[in-house]
């Protein structure tokens, strides 16, 4: 099969489409022919060398696929030859074929098609884990969302209105905020001219925000918790401005606020198994229902997978990048 | 009445019991004629001037009082003269009346005396709220109090005996080690000769505790998140350790950890209220079928405050100081 590797850590122009070996399917895995896969940042990171795939993952990147089942190693349930699913892999996406542990498979929703699916499993997944799950966004309470315009920005901005929440995101351009406007956020901060906790706190009536979903990291970690209201929660996915920052507890101990972390990719298929149970019943049918929708800066081919991480390293798409396998 | 109060920051010996002005019950409060207060860490912060009583609370000392209601503001509800009750308060414990937010009183629980009931509110709700409720603590897992022999300690040993964890305690001394074993701590950590990360991996076959009650702060941070299992959840009451800390996010993000800081005494009448609901319902039942006790130091009266507060200071006790005032 055709796959996509950085056998070397370098840019764009490091992305090698090679043929490797078909995978078969391990006892409890799915066989499935990819249609579609999707970028996500860490695929820069890890085509960089920064992000190495985890123990027993693919060589190839990618980290969300869409497709249909193909054949089903030994014990794999719930799932027959010639249905479609979109999955979380942590890794080989950017592939013709993946062998997914078939309890990590998510439903096809009615309605979307394999090239929309495949730009759910990750964005979709990272928010309702993060905002919702472990930010306990509840209805009537306000997120502040950074970079409202990307990926996770626009599934964020989606999930928290399903759930009742106010949105604010940050973004760098007014096209920008008027894309994440148009998904429901309520307020727009253009974090090159503005100062985001001002913002937040003016509309909010100076309480400031209860959760926010971050993927800045050490750089923001002050301003995050200046921005939060009592009781407020900070998640952080991403770690684009550092690792390290110095927090001030006393602050945290007098306005009671926490501080959550996390990431999908090297948790074990019993978690991810759980998570994608959960995304099913809860998430999956807001696809269905006119609630949730895949936003899509642009569909290219597996040979422009190229110009596909340009476009990503460029920051201006607003969405998801899809990769058309099939 | 009398009352004991702070009036110039200092050492034991700048408490001053005087004679105050009665209060009255305001629109919703009980007048509480009280029998015994304890002590708590923050006192002694708030006798040396460092923890200021928030806006609108008595200047007397004491945040936690049992006793007789004796008078009924308007619209005072759900309690009768005559009754027994204990309360957190945020401030005015050591005096000999109170008044209270009557949603925020407690029953004396059937088989504890007023004496004891004084050493119950500020500790049991402190690590319920969060242990229990922040933590997120549950059957199976296996937490990590810091001063397992202090009142919080001795309290939340016995919280989480009760929710079905396993409990690792550390303390500063074999005759408290012991104490905290006694009340069901399975594993103690002598931290003036062991490392706690150390002792913390070991007892769980190196993957790390569920859960960390922490009373130190700035100085135990890091060392505390090394000693979190995966989705391990840090919640700080208390800064004996400073207020500010270097955060290494990116061991949050890939370990998925959270940390959370909280206090109780600046919190809303509202918010008391519904966390006193919560206590009556979750916690109280557990002092009459006998999973849970108020584990008490000594009781000495209050003349006697100055000698209990060097007693605190001193921190050779095991559990709670109580101070008879009836």
């Amino acid at each position: 099969m055709r796959a996509v590797i950085a056998p070397e850590p370098g840019g764009p122009e490091a992305l090698k489409l090679v043929e490797t070996p078909d995978p078969t399917p391990g006892p409890g895995e799915a066989l499935v022919r990819v249609e579609a896969t999707a970028l996500n940042r860490a695929d820069l990171m890890q085509r960089k060398g920064h992000y190495p795939p985890p123990p027993g993952a693919s060589e190839a990147l990618g980290l969300e696929l869409a497709g249909t089942v193909i054949a089903l190693g030994a014990g794999a349930r719930g799932w027959a030859v010639g249905d479609e699913a979109m999955a979380v892999v942590s890794g080989g996406g950017y592939a013709e074929l993946a062998a997914v542990p078939a309890s990590c498979l998510l439903p096809v929703p009615t309605g979307v098609s394999l090239i929309e699916a495949a730009a759910i499993p990750e964005v979709f997944t990272t928010v309702y884990d993060n905002m919702l799950l472990r930010g306990r966004l509840a209805g009537g309470e306000t997120v502040l969302v950074h970079g409202g315009s990307s990926g996770i920005g626009t599934a964020a901005i989606q999930l928290a209105r399903r759930a009742g929440a106010r949105v604010l995101v940050t973004a760098s351009s007014q096209a920008k905020l008027e894309a994440a406007a148009r998904l429901g956020a309520e307020v727009g901060i253009d974090y090159t001219t503005q100062d985001f906790v001002v913002a937040a706190r003016e509309a909010t009536d100076g309480r400031g925000v209860n959760v926010i979903l971050d993927v800045v990291g050490g750089r923001y970690l002050a301003r995050n918790l200046d921005a939060l209201a009592l009781e407020g929660r900070l998640v952080i996915i991403g770690l684009q401005g550092g690792a390290e920052a110095e927090v001030n507890l006393g602050q945290m101990l007098s306005r009671r606020l926490s501080v959550a972390a996390s990431s999908l990719r090297a948790r074990s298929v019993e978690e991810k198994a759980g998570l994608a149970e959960r995304m099913r019943r809860v998430v999956l049918p807001g696809f269905s229902d006119g609630t949730l929708r895949p936003v899509i800066d642009r569909v290219l081919s597996l040979d422009e997978v190229a110009e596909a991480h340009r476009l990503m390293d460029a920051g201006d798409h607003i969405g998801k990048i899809v990769l058309q396998v099939g």
